[in-house]
């Protein structure tokens, strides 16, 4: 028998390009580490409500110094990830809130998909700058990930219920009671200790916490434990 | 003959516990990668003022959150950061000034012993929760680095000349040229680009971008290219 299992609970919201990255090298180290990842869909603009947080981008530097910083972590992670060209639009004005409605009813019923339909909209966001906020984008994205088109109408049907709503509304609260200022979030629970990790630049950290090789954002499969 | 030597500046500060993770993890690469490292003592307040970027603590719950990344940060590192007990005032207040004239005036003077000045700056703030503002402090550090106390005393002696003062401003508005908002800031020069890096954060990512081997924070020495 290995060690126990340790709990990873990601949260992440799809506007948000660096919980992209956090998300696809979880998703490869899942089965490369002795661990059990939760996927939890949460709404940013809450989270930033919530701790006083501001965008970076509002600091020119910073957001001028970010734009160029996805793009080479981008290239390094092997994730395809591309800069809306409307930002402000895209980014600050349209938002998340139906993406990640959808995928809180898919994580309450169809959770098998989540991984799938949550990179579908990743990919429509932040990789070919196609919306993500109407309806049809959405149902696109689901049945990109495999969805058939009557559950991604039912799924979709569902995003204005009270059941939904709360459902990502306690998400986005149990992530601010970790502390969260932001994301990706990483909460992970090891041998009956809780660290909170903030970005997808504590990944070799969380190896580390874990007692688990760190291989890169991007391990080869020959290093698996299969 | 090998490729090209490539140039990483590092610009840096004592008040910044995050410049002590970068500049130890470049001060062990050195001798690893084929690159010429160059140390450039800025000022982190002016660079904030400069580019209008807020100290992240000012965030409470980033705050808290940073306390507690520095520390498992300084664990895998092995660099012995710890917190000071009145981090309001020694680090808000007190701040660095004469300190980085004085690592200025080493790095126009003696140059050699930059490397060895700032790191005992850096235990006494960042380790020791001890003074740097006071001349029998930064004397202290000086000796501790191999220093002889007249070649400390000559130089601190010239921390309040104009030359010492204009040469740290220009390495800070340098750092600002190049898009800085905050600090550990290194601007790697490969085959003919410039790439402006932010935090302790990006060494993994500056390994990918100059065709090097990352070994983690604290590269092996059976892995020296000797």
């Amino acid at each position: 028998m290995g060690p126990a299992r340790r709990t990873l609970e990601l949260f992440y919201d799809v506007l948000s390009p660096y919980s992209w990255l956090g998300f696809e090298v979880l998703c490869r180290y899942q089965h490369l580490w002795n661990i059990k990842l939760q996927l939890h869909p949460a709404l940013i603009a809450g989270i930033m409500n919530d701790s006083g947080n501001k965008p970076p981008a509002l600091v020119p530097r910073k957001g001028q110094y970010m734009n160029k910083d996805m793009l080479l972590l981008g290239q390094h992670f092997q994730v395809p990830l591309n800069l809306p060209k409307d930002f402000y639009n895209v980014i600050l004005k349209k938002g998340s809130l139906n993406a990640m409605r959808f995928l809180t009813a898919v994580s309450m019923e169809q959770p098998e998909l989540l991984e799938k339909v949550s990179r579908e909209l990743w990919m429509r966001i932040w990789s070919r700058d196609e919306d993500i906020t109407e309806s049809q984008s959405i149902l696109a994205a689901a049945e990109k990930a495999g969805m058939s088109p009557e559950q991604a109408q039912h799924l979709l049907e569902k995003i204005s219920t009270a059941q939904v709503k709360n459902k990502l509304k306690e998400t986005t609260d149990a992530a601010c009671s970790y502390g969260a200022f932001g994301l990706p979030t990483t909460v992970a629970h090891i041998d009956g200790k809780t660290y909170m990790l903030f970005g997808s630049d504590r990944m070799e950290l969380l190896a580390y916490l874990l007692g688990e090789k760190w291989m890169g954002p991007v391990p080869r499969a020959q290093y698996a434990r299969l």
